[in-house]
């Protein structure tokens, strides 16, 4: 009954459609290399470790259906959406194996196989954090959805859950694309976890009421000094809970971290159509003469960050660089 | 061409139904305190100091359907919504002339008019300050839609693009009834003033660029102390401006100040229903399981606002009180 964003059966990628969600469960089947750039890149699939397996998989249909080089598949791959870093750590997983003539499906399975056991540690690790938090607030989805299984925000709300913790999650929605609403709120919804949907605009409302004790978010990419690309909206979030005394923690495998960034100033952040904001359901809502602008991420500063919660634990942002040297080549 | 957001004639009140905006004008006419008090209840008129003249108005139409005293006309209209103080105002400027004998409607019209007036005065007070800044964020509509005419943040918007200042509106799109998206991009657009409508968590990562360098809101109750009650989301902006440097002005008329309220901690605070944060154009988003907390409007500490603009010029709260005393009694 556990939750999953994607798996391999069948020569094929089975992938959750989230676009679908909450209304409808539609699974699709992609057998393409091409199916698998354009569900990244129409967000059929998103959340950076999840993009990550996705195009591991995306290589292994690349060498199945041949007529592609390894080069050609990663580039294409690489090129859907330019701000999580998982992506290229994903492709990368594949593709050395398949230049190195060993089976692509076989560093995919292992590389999804490492995320979801790196999931499930930051959960281990975070669960203590929040048990003693009791009201967290989330931004986005940083769930299964996001992640393969567990979830990197979410997965510490999972364990603590299972250990026992009475916990509620504030979800905001997330606009443009209501991630919060209709993913974070449907896996919560389907553990029964307690939560309450909120605008993203209530957010600081709430946590000057008192009424939050702590954020954790995901991350799409993560600087040397702990600078971090997450949703838009993420950047309010820490200001604000910085400005209320609310810890806030990222949580994040070690596919999102790129070491080779020395801070965010230069990590890229993607703009989407001006429709994501314009048009809501289908529907436009503003004046036919107004245009938007829509940045998809945006860059929070390591120093409103509490702690960076990674699969080898509880990591401040000066502590950092001494963590990201003991852990696995990213 | 000038946008009111409501008007008297024919012994009604004509009202633009906010509602249907920006697809389609609809103008209904209120001949009844009951439908009055419905039309602000179900924001057919928003905005606290537009609600405060159609309340004015709810007044005389009261005095002239008969069979209600003025107290229970005056109880029936402040009780539609609790936050904007303008509510109250409105209200008993008509009801103290129908007791006193006078008559309701001419004491109507001199408050709409009032309002007019001191909205014109907040337009050439705030004028210069936009004037310099050149890209300008808002939150919500405090437009004429909100104030009957000119505005309270838009009007040194208006002022200063009449005077030939070079401006670009930052518009917040405001969930969850998209205030800005709907109603503040529409008198923008009418009036061909450049803008783009933004996702309210798109706000901090452009203040953090660079790109907004002034922002200006309306409010709907401020205490003597200058903390002020707005549109849900107004404290995030104003806690990230401050973090980023950047001015942050709050324009009011008078009947927008609460003399009797020494802090903003007591001001009520109108929780709505949940179905406008989970139900989009009518479309469900979140799980049926899931449920949303909806308050409308949060309370800004004064120590984030940089000054007021009000209709006796710019003030920066510490002299707030000084300035209070100098006004006419709201």
């Amino acid at each position: 009954m556990r939750v999953r964003a994607l798996w391999f059966r069948d020569g094929a990628l089975q992938l959750v459609d989230q676009r679908e969600l909450p209304s409808r469960m539609v699974v699709r089947s992609l057998h393409r290399v091409r199916e698998v750039a354009d569900a990244i890149r129409t967000m059929m699939v998103r959340g950076a470790p999840a993009i990550g397996v996705a195009a591991a998989y995306g290589m292994v249909l690349a060498h199945e259906e041949g007529g592609i080089s390894a080069e050609r598949a990663a580039t294409t791959l690489r090129a859907t959406r330019p701000t999580a870093h998982d992506l290229a750590v994903g492709v990368e997983a594949v593709r050395s194996a398949w230049v190195a003539g060993e089976d692509p499906l076989a560093a995919a399975d292992r590389y999804r196989a490492q995320i979801v056991e790196e999931c499930h540690r930051i959960g281990v690790a975070g669960a203590p954090l929040l048990a003693k938090a009791h009201r967290v607030l989330t931004h986005c989805n940083a769930g299964a959805l996001a992640t393969v299984e567990w979830g990197t925000a979410l997965a510490p709300i999972r364990v603590a859950r299972e250990r026992g913790a009475d916990l509620f999650v504030w979800v905001d929605e997330t606009r443009p694309l209501l991630q919060g609403a209709r993913l974070t709120a449907w896996e919560l919804a389907r553990e029964r976890i307690p939560h309450a949907v909120i605008v993203d605009n209530a957010a600081g409302a709430f946590m000057r009421s008192g009424e939050v004790d702590a954020v954790i978010v995901g991350a799409d990419r993560i600087a040397r000094n702990g600078d971090f690309a997450n949703k838009i909206g993420t950047y309010e979030k820490a200001v604000v809970a910085h400005e209320n005394g609310i810890p806030f923690y990222v949580a994040a495998p070690w596919s999102t971290f790129d070491p080779r960034r020395a801070s965010g100033g230069s990590i890229p952040v993607e703009e989407r159509s001006e429709d994501e904001v314009l048009d809501l359901t289908g529907r436009r809502v503003a004046p036919r003469a107004s245009h938007a602008r829509n940045p998809a991420f945006d860059v929070t500063p390591s120093r409103y960050v509490s702690a960076f919660v990674t699969p080898l634990g509880v990591v401040p942002p000066r502590a950092l660089a001494r963590t990201l040297a003991r852990a696995p080549a990213a």
